[in-house]
């Protein structure tokens, strides 16, 4: 081993002036595309000079494959074309993790940055930017109830400000546990989504609101703002967040934007925890919303609040669910106290499991029924 | 070598297995702590078990400083602390950049994902998130000078929903070459710094509009939008940008915003190619702007166009350069013209070259002037 170690080591220090060059040029001497798509397969290419194996690793692969080295050191691997939809990828450079320098499509979940790779096709159409964009913004409301400044993500639909007397219908888009305020408009394509829908004429203008679930959070980790120092945990705060959502954040968007305040132009969605969140809000405010989407949903309906629900009234229950979804008992739950207690509802099935793919899908789908 | 070439491909095979446990689990079953910072060191670590070499770039180190394979394959590396400003880190395992995956502190240049390293100090006090904070917002506007719809970051400070009569003046802040719609607000920190000099009570509440200075750009490429396909180095396109910003921009903004739609409420500054489309700017529209900040810039000023700015007035010229900048002639230029046409005007000088360190400090401190 030592013969071997003294070697590395000589190696390295040959490439240690290489290497400062190496990163500034690292898109530079050789021309590297990655990854480069065709009818039916797609290529994905690394600059290595020094690695002894690159992997890839992606999303619908079940475990790394191996790149080969080529001329220049640039390792690379052509696979089949996965199913259209936004998957990621990285490498794996000696067993480190490494985004593709080349591709600059890059979604944040959570406190990672993922390489994206668009696989177009019927499934991804809404998916990318429409000709008519609406705006995205970054607003802060004040929570008495959670004692924190928040930042909250709002999408206005193109139009809104051409139009200054017409009021809009209001979706809440919340996110799933590890998520944050910008969940939805990264990894979710909600405004391109929306855009596009409305763009199609598929789905009304509406103000999408996308906010923070997370009750001790301000905003996402990565403005490195302090978290709120209550025990949300303590039963004095049950249900903090939501009570939030309906209470504050509500009424602040219907006094900053031109909102249609009444329940049937307000829907509610969300997915996972933001599920969970979705069906409490719905429980504890049944007059609230008349469009109501949990989506691979955590959370329980009591038949209690399922029928105040039903005393009070709703447009649309539309519940979601990836088959192989490891949550595909719990939407199975809400959909039986739908059913035993005589509520109209949807049930909608997808492939796959609990993933961005089928919460897009999701959106692309319900998106088109709200505010009708 | 043959002999070395099996063994590491024993090594990789052996690892195939190990190494999408590895990347799901890069934060999990050892807890890696990177950066982490004392009073007058900072350490970086990164897990890599697989490597033979890694090494730590930053952008105060003059080349890449070798790091130690510690226990449970943790590499680190401890120097001491650099000046308080925000720096940028890499590691390069095997001659491959990888970002800190333990930092999710992370800028945007261009196309490029850049990890962040805040050095906490009085320079960087402004630079972190205040109490009160603006919001954000990301629009579309229709150039019909340039043939497209583009992005248009735009910042409204803290107070602005709540003072629905209040109109604001309006500082016009141009990127540089390589940047784009977000290269203030993510590597400029502008938001941030306006929004601590607004509580402080040290600057004007104002709107801050940050465009897309690349004429053939509808928005920073991650949006992977088509680019115009003008061609606009042809003599009918000069200033085509200019123009737009001048004649399309500045009526868009005064639209959709309460703006204070007069020349002493009319700032424009801009860095490098954008500091050169200032002076265009000034030199097309000299009653446009009172308020003119050139920063480490390219382009020229005339005597003609600095006699009719002279004539039509302004209330403040804020010249500013580093001493290491290699475009520091170019500022020294300005400062000529405006010194032999007898204009008023500041040039501000700061340590180091063409670097976010001295746009930052120039915002932080130029701000300071505007609108008094």
């Amino acid at each position: 081993m030592n013969k071997i170690i003294t070697l590395a080591v000589a190696a390295a220090l040959a490439m240690t002036g290489a290497s400062a060059q190496e990163l500034q040029n690292f898109r530079g001497n050789v021309r590297v595309v990655s990854p480069e798509l065709t009818d039916s397969d797609v290529t994905f290419r690394l600059k290595a000079d020094y690695a002894t194996m690159v992997q890839l690793q992606a999303s619908w692969l079940a475990q790394p494959v191996a790149m080969t080295r080529g001329e220049n050191n640039v390792w690379a691997v052509t696979l089949e074309l996965p199913y259209a939809e936004i998957h990621t990828y990285n490498f794996i450079v000696d067993g480190t993790a490494v985004n593709d320098p080349q591709n600059f499509y890059v979604q944040r979940d959570g406190t990672r940055y993922l390489t994206m790779l668009t696989v177009p096709g019927e499934r991804t159409a809404n998916y990318g930017e429409a000709q008519h964009r609406g705006t995205v913004s970054y607003k802060w409301y004040d929570s008495k109830i959670l004692g924190i400044n928040r930042r909250v993500t709002v999408y206005t639909p193109y139009g809104y400000e051409k139009n200054p007397k017409a009021k809009y219908p209001v979706l809440y888009l919340l996110h799933g546990a590890g998520g944050d305020e910008e969940a939805w408009s990264s990894m979710g394509r909600a405004a391109q989504i929306l855009d596009n829908l409305i763009e199609k004429g598929l789905a009304k203008p509406m103000i999408v609101v996308m906010p923070n679930g997370n009750p001790g959070q301000q905003a996402a980790q990565t403005l490195g703002l302090p978290q709120s120092d209550i025990n949300f945990r303590d039963p004095a705060y049950a249900d903090a967040y939501v009570k939030s959502l309906c209470t504050e954040i509500v009424p602040f968007i219907e006094k900053e934007y031109r909102a249609d305040a009444k329940p049937a132009s307000r829907a509610i969605a969300g997915l996972s925890m933001g599920g969970g969140h979705t069906v409490t809000a719905v429980s504890l405010y049944p007059s609230l919303f008349d469009w109501i989407c949990p989506l691979s949903s955590a959370g329980s309906l009591t038949n209690e609040a399922a029928q105040a629900l039903k005393k009070d009234g709703y447009k649309l229950f539309w519940l979601a669910c990836g088959d192989t979804d490891f949550i595909l008992n719990n939407s199975n739950a809400i959909d039986k106290v739908l059913t035993d207690n005589g509520l109209e509802h949807t049930y909608y099935h997808s492939d796959g499991g609990h993933v961005w793919a089928n919460w897009r899908l999701y959106l692309n789908t319900f998106a088109q029924l709200l505010f009708k």
